[in-house]
């Protein structure tokens, strides 16, 4: 083993840290690759809400490092068939099932970029398989062979596209205004909207984003200020409206899936 | 260090993630086994919890690789006298208090692949054991030292039995049916039975199980049904009552050690 | 690697576990440092509880191995100026924000056992710095460089003082009779007061300790009581009030902040 080699995993899952399924997984990529450093990105996606998953995946994704392999698990159809993919994007492995969960990483990277691969190669996998534990016995066993190297041509088919879900950019409306929707609220009560940092239109300081009644005025650069209210881009490079001295998602009530209406 | 002696050590505690005991015991560990991967099992058992700690604890055992460690720490009386053990079952060691924890894995292992050790040696401990926290200063090292193959008679003495904790196994009823034990309830409100998958009466189809007026007919083989409340084998191998397009504990109202009943 | 020198980074934050932010963290680490091990010490502080960070950071220094690297980040004012830190305390590296978090730690060390850098030389920063995540681009690769061996002045200056925190050690009344304040509450509802063992006045026996009308008598050695309420020194070595049978949080209703008074 050498510094430059040690591979990085990253799981995310709605498993939450209660149950043991984090850490059968984590046993079960340790057996194969006994070096690699395991990071939790998060496993308390609500449970089965695919579309808060892919947010998170996607706005993950460009902070982790090339040649890592991400395992996401939101499964609510394990055990019947979706087909368990392997994707290549922007020299980062993804692991999961194929049902919408990585259509948004998939579906904002350039073609060149990107690939798809189909999991059919059971002797890969644990030894017996779960109808109900993928994550544990397909997913956690491909990551480790990908972070250790193997090719992927021995594990998988090449596969020419993968299970859409719904478009959740920013919707303009007929006045201009345009239509976010909150798709993470973090600990603090940040209400992280859709709308990444390098789509923000300009001059950033003649934006209003109204919610519940609440409005925040232009685009501030960290939470310092006196407003009840304020945007600014987050840590994960996308705008989220923030309460300087409290929790943005109690002054509104908000929840996920909510919209924030910001006019230029 | 190779890839293929990385040694595991498995954590089972009642400590939660709030507070800094389980990185204190982390520590602990590092300081004797610097390379070990160090896996949470969990540390969500409530608070004192011993029989649902014992039973993911046997839950987990089988799932957990040959020649791992797990330190297993539910310990309301921690610093009056219980004997501090160690115990190697199936070819894995377990370290913890004999208090009852270990009682339902020794109990289900045959007498030929279980053994117990007194810890009685505390030049193998931290040099300072506090009364309130053993799981740092006698289990972590201990499992360290484990770890990192020492020899068990150099750390411990045999021991011919250890604590026992009343029998958690299924009842039958005068009637032919089965009284099952609600002993976990996952993150997603599945209701984890004390039935093993491998001890399930055939033919399984015509099982019905019954709690809180609703009942699940036969055994599926996932989460895929339009019932309100199915019956199939989770992730630890045992039976579980789940609610595919909810939570089967929310519908039932059910709690940690409710009963199931189960007819043929 | 040689067992010897892993390196082990600590981490102390109010991001909680359900978000990406500490996974990014560890990611940022082990791109500099990949073989360090990382502890989590508590990610739970209250959200920008300053005084409850700057408690559980002093009380667990102790506990971390020499050599070690903490992060502790709690920083309402994170994206504003104030300065970045690396501190030298008995042996031991801390690394985040200068404002008050660390003036605990380093009010209780001797002069000559301590050391403040200001982190002043972004080329060994993150190439781009948020203003709202300087625990991903400035202090967890300051951490990790410092782990790897890294000589502190290439990393930064020397400075004279950090931020002070209004003192926070028990306070004596005119009748002689103490007042100590709940520092933290832990998981088994467990009252940890600021009220080091190493200070505890003698002979312990006669000490009586009063809340919220409660009386805890005597200080004991561990939680084996038939008292409602009792006293001992808990695992990071600080008085705690404790209930044998339940919650002390639960049986006075305290809070974190809250007064206990000690009579002798």
């Amino acid at each position: 083993m050498t510094d430059s080699t040690r591979p990085i995993i990253a799981l995310l899952t709605d498993f939450g840290f209660s149950d043991p399924y984090v850490g059968m997984m984590k046993v079960a990529i340790l057996e194969i690759a006994p070096d690699a450093a395991i990071i939790d990105i998060s496993h308390d996606i609500r449970p089965q809400a695919l579309r808060q998953g892919a947010f998170l995946l996607a706005a993950s994704l460009p902070h982790l490092p090339e040649r890592s392999v991400t395992v996401a698990v939101i499964d609510p159809g394990v055990g019947t068939y979706r087909r368990p993919l392997a994707l290549r994007v922007d020299r980062r492995w993804l692991v999961g099932p194929d049902n919408g969960l990585f259509y948004r990483v998939w579906n904002s990277a350039p073609s060149d970029s990107r690939r798809a691969y189909l999991l059919d190669r059971p002797e890969y996998w644990r030894p017996v398989v779960s109808d109900t534990f993928h994550g544990r016995d397909i997913f956690a066993p491909i990551a480790a062979h990908l972070a250790t190297g193997a090719d992927i041509v021995q594990l998988a088919s090449p596969a020419l596209q993968i299970e859409p879900m719904p478009s959740t950019g920013p919707e303009q409306a007929a006045d201009g205004s345009w239509r976010l929707t909150i798709e993470h609220i973090d600990r603090f009560g940040n209400l992280i909207t859709n709308l990444p940092a390098a789509d923000l239109p300009g001059p950033s300081a003649s934006l209003t984003f109204t919610i519940a009644g609440e409005t925040a005025a232009g685009v501030g650069s960290n939470y310092d200020s006196t407003d009840r209210l304020i945007a600014l881009v987050g840590s994960l490079d996308y705008l989220e409206i923030a309460a300087p001295s409290g929790s943005a998602a109690e002054i509104t009530g908000a929840v996920i899936g909510d919209f924030i209406i910001m006019s230029t």
